[in-house]
């Protein structure tokens, strides 16, 4: 008999994927140059030059078996050798190859640290709003999702609710900063409040409480933008990296765990990740992407084009009334929406062809989300769809 | 804390991957040329140039934003196509693109495959003897393997065992064939017969009973062997395919599910697939090497060797008085050893460098394990060895 939950979840379509195909198709009646599709996360610049090169220099002279040849299932030793060395280089902690293991993107890397904190049942908090793929990322290890609400004046961490919902069951507590969806980055002053309450309740609870780091947007934040390194703030951090973003290379599915070399149980956790491999049928990334990727650890992709895009939407969207909290980075931006309904909001921006996403997705009604990882051209054309959106929809005179 | 079931899988050391790396450091004494090493199962002929020129191609004509970015969660699209095609025309079986489920190598296909029939506590039957590695694979799931004893006559299937193994709480039977580690095909009655009960116990016990077949060594078969495909014989199979060993890239993490089309539930299982990979991590595998494999799908790596390394080590060992099933295909070859005690047996052998498996890892002691894909070359050279060994350790006179 085939397993109910996963049978059950065929009816839940997600509501950014419903988007993004009214998108496509109306971009076959009108052309899709036509359509402002805010809705997905995907990067949309190319690939460093040196990571094509590398990866073109390894197939035409490397000896193909060795090329092609198992990984151990931590991962290729002077691949996990040189990440340590330009983690330690750039924040400063001693990571050692021990501390690394290759993981299959960021949902790889948290497939992992989840399963090394939680067992059924034990409880992983996080914070509204959130990537919406936590849900199923956690639900479907058998532990449980519960979810801090948002701190909708600056999208930090709401600390009252937080000491509420952290109870003796949370094993685990899940940040992704810069934040996906609203492009907003934790500032020192929370990271530094956060890591005291964890302390804190790690003593009183007699278990570590563990900070998993989500942070596939670390290397996309704009100038001027202090963007703190979340391990320097707390030893017991698993850092789940991915360079989709950062390399632009979300399909090549290529991340890695790094766990404090001070963490509560350093020197078992990456070989345990080895053994949850086993159990998930992951062995480990790629050999080829593990190497060119290790070539190229200090290069990313030409990023600058999500700052110029996030200025010309955030200066447009204060024009013209939005309440709004400036990205330090991604390429999300959160506004609030119009009308409370933010559903309702985004239903009706389709008409101008303004694809954004509500949300409601993300655990916060009454925002939406806009992915601005598009042409610069193309959001320039979008901000007098957005005016005539806002002005016949929403103006009072 | 840390999950205490995967922190006690540390102690557990693999006996081949000890041997291994006892190969390993024995190479350093004596260079490495000179250990017989007959210990992993890594396949040892280059990958097919045209996989290396497509990648090539890939890589410097196409727009980069396009061949890095996310594959669809089950696979992309044309790459699915082209496998379904692939797969008709050379079965006969009316796969479509519904039916293919892209994985990271057999490991990840495994790893959907037994998601989707078996709640914790359900039963998996396979048969001894069998690849290590199933056991953390289904006991991970919470799932129970059950291992039916081995018909040690011709390493088909002992069915009176397996009849009374086969109880109401199997919901899959897994397959290995042809084999690691016996390189035995099964035979069209093995799989008539073993199809025939499972239908019979499914309608018994009133729930379907899936056939998981475990393909890795599909294209290795030698000359005049006929290795049926196990999806013609019975509907409920779900076929778990791996390129490692039929294009020489273990590396690279890439394979398929292909659900029969007539498979009680093909209409969603493929989608399913999609929503476990949610939950462990996966996506897919990388989107350059679906596309690279999708044009190269008729080809393998040259194979003969591993059919001339076969010959030579069949005929020594039969010289030598082993007792040995002759391999169908694989790199593999399963002898009896010289005492009962099959540890012993290995662990005599590595004086000569010398380096054999225990059947006891495989579930069928006293037997042993030669895994010779290696060049035929050093093949020649360890039958000296071997025979020294037998003659000095075992010999009556």
């Amino acid at each position: 008999m085939l397993v109910q939950k996963y049978k059950d979840m065929l009816s839940g379509k997600s509501v950014i994927r419903q988007l993004s195909e009214f998108a496509t198709a109306r971009g076959r009646e009108i052309g899709y140059e036509n359509v402002f599709d805010y809705s997905l996360g995907n990067p949309s610049v190319p690939v460093p030059r040196e990571f094509t090169d590398e990866m073109v220099r390894l197939l035409t002279t490397e000896d193909s078996v060795a090329l092609h040849g198992y990984s151990p299932s931590l991962g290729i030793t002077e691949v996990r050798e040189a990440i340590a060395a330009s983690l330690e280089k750039r924040f400063h902690i001693p990571y050692r190859k021990e501390h690394i293991f290759m993981a299959s993107g960021a949902a790889g890397a948290l497939a992992h640290a989840f399963r090394l904190v939680t067992e059924p049942g034990d409880e992983i908090l996080t914070f509204a709003p959130f990537f919406p793929e936590y849900h199923p990322y956690v639900d479907l290890t058998g532990a449980v999702l519960k979810v801090v609400p948002p701190d909708v004046e600056h999208f930090q961490i709401h600390f009252e609710s937080f000491q509420e919902l952290l109870t003796e069951k949370v094993m685990a507590v899940l940040i992704n900063t810069p934040n996906n969806p609203t492009g907003v980055v934790y500032s020192r002053e929370t990271l530094q409040r956060l890591a005291d309450i964890l302390r804190q309740k790690s003593e009183e609870y007699g278990h570590d409480i563990y900070l998993i780091s989500d942070e596939p947007y670390r290397e996309i934040v704009f100038e001027g933008v202090d963007a703190p390194c979340v391990s320097q703030f707390y030893e017991n951090t698993i850092m789940c990296y991915s360079f989709s973003k950062s390399l632009s290379l979300p399909g090549e599915r290529i991340g890695y765990v790094a766990v404090h070399p001070s963490c509560n149980g350093a020197d078992v956790m990456v070989n345990m990740c080895g053994q949850i491999s086993r159990g998930i049928g992951h062995n480990c990334p790629p050999s080829i992407i593990q190497l060119a990727v290790s070539r190229v650890l200090e290069r990313t992709a030409d990023l600058k084009v999500y700052e110029t895009n996030m200025q010309l939407l955030y200066q447009a969207l204060v024009e013209l009334g939005f309440t709004c909290v400036k990205p330090g980075g991604t390429f999300y931006i959160f506004p609030r929406a119009l009308e409370a309904d933010s559903r309702a909001f985004c239903e009706k921006a389709l008409q101008y062809d303004l694809v954004l996403v509500p949300g409601d997705t993300f655990g916060a009604p009454g925002f939406f989300r806009m992915a601005y990882c598009i042409d610069t051209e193309k959001v320039e054309r979008s901000l007098e769809a957005l005016r005539r959106f806002v002005r016949e929809t929403y103006s009072r005179g």
